[in-house]
């Protein structure tokens, strides 16, 4: 018997790997608003390197109270709007439904399982760049595959299983038994690549380490963030920041999801990457001075826009978690 | 008798501590360029707070052959047309000539030593803000003192005597035994407050100090300032910071120097700001991972503007030294 799958937001990653599950026949129920009646008539258009797909009709609604009870509910609203889920998310909850948050960063399993409980929460590291290119269009960049284990406890039968759900979607998914770790594994790119980005007046990988200057600035945070994850008690080996320049040095000129919600002008997912990481290795005795700095200066310039800000179409948006 | 003045660099701050040499009756003698027919025709209007005046005629030239050789040449123009001074001063110069350059941060009176000659070399650090309101009018806003000293040993008789010029003039000239102190001292603001301007996205100083988290990022970089020149040999006191969060919380909403040179299209001062105050850190065996970022950020915002740039015309040009 097949599992039935809620999925909240409907940005990029949500949609993507959403209609990737139904595609492969899997149970899945969408939270929709703005885009419901568009995806009810035409559905979901998925493209990208071998693979060219439309999924229709889709099972969408514009209220968690339609979806009803769920096995697994997938988390991927930006997590700048957390505080919507602790009214969405109830009623989609059974005794035994597995909340999975593919959100960036630190700190979102840690928000569902203050909310909702712990042992529900389950998380997962999406390494793929898309592009919603209209409300029914998904575009697929590179990569794809999911990093997937449990919330502060190691891998149990029921991981396994949603890590089979995926990969019977053709989505690339492997079990870890130690999530935070691998968070803190991401991070070693994400503070420095994201932030230099905006700092650098919206500049991409290429641009960054293809600069003397900024390349040692991104080699300097790399290694405040390993850093600062040992000193949390997460051994990142101390040249874990290697196949991360590696990675960088052939991924072309990239514009990490920093600076592609810049562009976009949404707003900026600070606090799991910068803000939560700083406040842990500080709570630690750890210092990271250089994500202190991006943090302060990232906060002000995104709240110095919010003030100007124009609210933004769906089309046209790019979602990754790079 | 009176002393030979010349002033190279007809920006606002030459040009002003020029005018008021001259209107105070010194032998005042500036090199100008674009400007040369206009300030013959119309003088040099300044005014401020308790000043209002305009000299005229002027003794201006656009060489410096056609000045010869003085007894003081101040120097005041951006640090980064330094390589220009190793044409434009030889002329200037006779064996007792005194250079005193007015630049800010370090690296200046070096630059001036090496080519020229340490015993003629002096620096003065600007307490000012000024408008050049047109090619022929300086506006003065705030102070206009003047700290005095001789690169790289003790005040002189002669310190003295230059002192004495610019306080006949009317500006404030403090005699300091150890200028390097001083400018040390005041790149615990320069660092911070110029750097964190223009990575918040243009912000003046109002709004550094009541944001909490750069104002965090500000007092973590004046301590870092502190111990870097404690590194280098030069004992500030650990609490130098003090004098200027507090002289910063009553100067209001204020644009540090360059922020108004990145408004106005000017190439930024960064090496005598950051990069040199950095380099001597790291080779005294400190860090400056704060001041580091900055640097390496600050370089590829000019870079990148550097191509884009539209030539500026001279008026409405401020220039300070804060």
């Amino acid at each position: 018997m097949g599992i039935r799958i809620g999925i909240v937001g409907s940005g990029a990653i949500g949609t993507y790997y959403g209609a990737k599950l139904a595609h492969a026949g899997s149970d899945v129920h969408f939270l929709m608003r703005g885009d419901l009646s568009e995806v009810l008539r035409n559905g979901i258009f998925v493209r990208g390197e071998g693979e060219n797909f439309r999924v229709a009709p889709i099972n969408c609604y514009n209220s968690t109270k339609e979806i009803g009870p769920c096995d697994l509910v997938i988390v991927a609203v930006k997590a700048t709007s957390n505080s919507d889920l602790v009214d969405l998310v109830p009623p989609l909850l059974h005794e035994q439904t597995m909340l999975l948050t593919l959100q960036n960063g630190l700190g979102n399993e840690e928000f569902l399982a203050n909310h909702f409980g712990a042992e529900r929460v389950l998380g997962g590291l999406c390494f793929i760049a898309l592009n919603r290119s209209s409300r029914t269009k998904i575009e697929r960049y590179a990569y794809g595959h999911i990093v997937l284990g449990e919330f502060d406890r190691p891998s149990q039968p029921r991981t396994h299983k949603v890590a089979a759900e995926f990969t019977r979607a053709a989505v690339t998914c492997t079990v870890v038994d130690d999530l935070a770790l691998e968070r803190w594994r991401k991070l070693i790119w994400n503070i420095p690549l994201n932030g230099l980005s905006i700092l650098g007046g919206g500049i991409d990988t290429a641009a960054i380490i293809g600069d003397k200057d900024l390349r040692q600035a991104m080699l300097a945070l790399m290694d405040e963030v390993i850093a600062a994850a040992q000193k949390c008690g997460h051994p990142l080996p101390s040249d874990a920041w290697r196949e991360h320049v590696k990675r960088t040095e052939t991924m072309g000129a990239y514009k990490p999801s920093t600076l592609q919600d810049w562009e976009a002008g949404r707003p900026l997912e600070i606090e799991p990457i910068w803000g939560e990481p700083l406040r842990r290795a500080v709570a630690a005795g750890g210092q990271m001075p250089r994500t202190e700095m991006i943090y302060a200066v990232l906060k002000k310039l995104d709240h110095n826009r919010a003030g100007a800000k124009n609210l933004t179409g769906l089309t046209g948006q790019v979602q990754t978690s790079q």
